[in-house]
């Protein structure tokens, strides 16, 4: 055990792989839960129980927070206010990009220093490098405390407003889950026609590596703005989707996965771009916003 | 030039990768097109253009059909039944299940063999080892003219019922526009911040090729039944969808994208399997049928 104590305040399976990562790199490690026999396992660890939250923010510069939700974060922090100052508080709670910039607010107040972070792990990867987490706030923070973070994941600083870490964790899960999705729907298509899900798998792992591969095209029309070079157009891939959601409901299988899409794309021929790349279905996206 | 010729009618973008593959490949190639002009650049790399399509499937045991849709296949080979006997048509029209099963009917009436096929390829992986192919059909035809077909793409034999090809195209373009989809809604979503869609690539992939290594997981639960080992419950998915589906509203983004995942747990949980893994909505995907 060597440096100064890292404290991490909430005990649930995230927070306690967190506490399990830092005591493996040889942190002094202060732990507390609001019950307090999630600390046990931990405490057979060498980690140090604290009595209070409290006690937990005060023993060290830095407190890492991994609570339920922010409601959760407000109510162990704020009847500790007068003990955060100078404390830099790295809240890798899950919340919504206006939560953590309204906590960041509020931290100020009081002196503390916020980084807000996100997480792309499950317990099971914390200290590995298959997890990362994405930080966003005090760059400050984020320097001087690079070396304790990298023991609990890869370490992304993606910009000082607050908010950008939750946000950038909404735009990966939203990923993962869409793709996600579409293979569960494809695996229930195929299990029509009696195909086992373990024997879709490699074909399907072959042309979704694929599609990886496709996406740095997909993201330099959009940062060119220019749809005009793409190898498929919207007219030939509203053929496709449509085919796909006809057969879908033929074999009687929710078609509804695939009808945001072809709505997209319908929108962007209905706008006069049929012969524009895939890509450009971004700017229907967006167009929610005006 | 070796061997005995194949045929490919329909010299469209696609059609015309397949015959340039054959003759990179050295094989002796009619070639025909409803209008002549498109066989012009392949008759300059010494492919033999046919007078007809008659001639055309007169002059090969193998002829690969490759035209914009059934009717055209239909409109194409109906005319010319009289010349199919002892032919093997491979048949990479994209279409249906039920129209590759039709066809395959009519094509035995009339004593062809019948392959159906689906090109996982754009033109340009033609003959690369990016490209594969999926064919069911006759599995003696298959297996007569895999050396040729193993020219075009790498070959997949899916089984003896002709609409499995198409089955398992739908399938696999489902979940790759369903990836991508996410893709383009995450980089609408980060466009709010500003963020440009290169920087956010290399997170998205390191996510995504997590998302692929998570699947035979997935397929596994989903093949043994047993949703009640999983890491990641349908109720905390919920949250997060739902968490998302919030920040893109909240952020002007179309959040109509994550809308049927969000059906689907909700449809999970008032079923009653709120904690069973996220694999199960397969099963609400599948319910459909009944």
């Amino acid at each position: 055990m060597t440096g100064r104590p890292v404290t991490v305040l909430g005990l649930g399976r995230m927070g306690s792989a967190l506490a399990g990562a830092l005591l493996d790199a040889g942190s002094r490690t202060v732990v507390w839960n609001r019950t307090a026999d999630k600390a046990e396992a931990l405490a057979a660890r060498a980690a140090v129980p604290a009595g209070s939250a409290a006690e937990a923010i005060q023993a060290s510069p830095l407190v890492i927070v991994c609570l339920l939700d922010y409601d959760n974060v407000r109510a162990v922090l704020e009847p500790n206010a007068d003990v955060l100052a100078d404390r830099t508080l790295v809240n890798l709670t899950t919340g919504t990009p206006e939560q953590a910039s309204a906590l960041a607010d509020w931290a100020g107040t009081h002196g503390a220093h916020y980084l807000d972070g996100a997480m792309m792990a499950v317990p099971q990867t914390v200290g590995t490098p298959e997890a990362f987490f994405l930080y966003s706030g005090s760059s400050e923070a984020f320097d001087a405390h690079r070396p304790t973070l990298d023991h609990l994941a890869a370490s992304h600083y993606l910009g000082s407003d607050p908010s950008v870490a939750e946000l950038w964790d909404s735009a990966l899960l939203g990923s993962g889950y869409a793709a996600l999705t579409g293979f569960l729907h494809s695996v229930a298509l195929l299990d029509t026609a009696g195909v086992a899900p373990t024997r879709f798998l490699p074909l399907a792992t072959q042309w979704l590596n694929g599609m990886l591969a496709f996406m740095p095209d997909l993201a330099q029309e959009i940062e060119a703005g220019d749809y005009s070079k793409g190898v498929s157009p919207v007219d030939m891939n509203r053929a496709a989707v449509h085919n796909i959601s006809q057969i879908s409901t033929r074999h009687g299988v929710d078609a509804d996965v695939h009808a945001p899409l072809l709505a997209l794309l319908d929108r962007r021929i209905a706008d006069g771009h049929p012969a524009d790349s895939f890509a450009s279905i971004v700017e229907v996206l967006r167009e929610r916003r005006d």
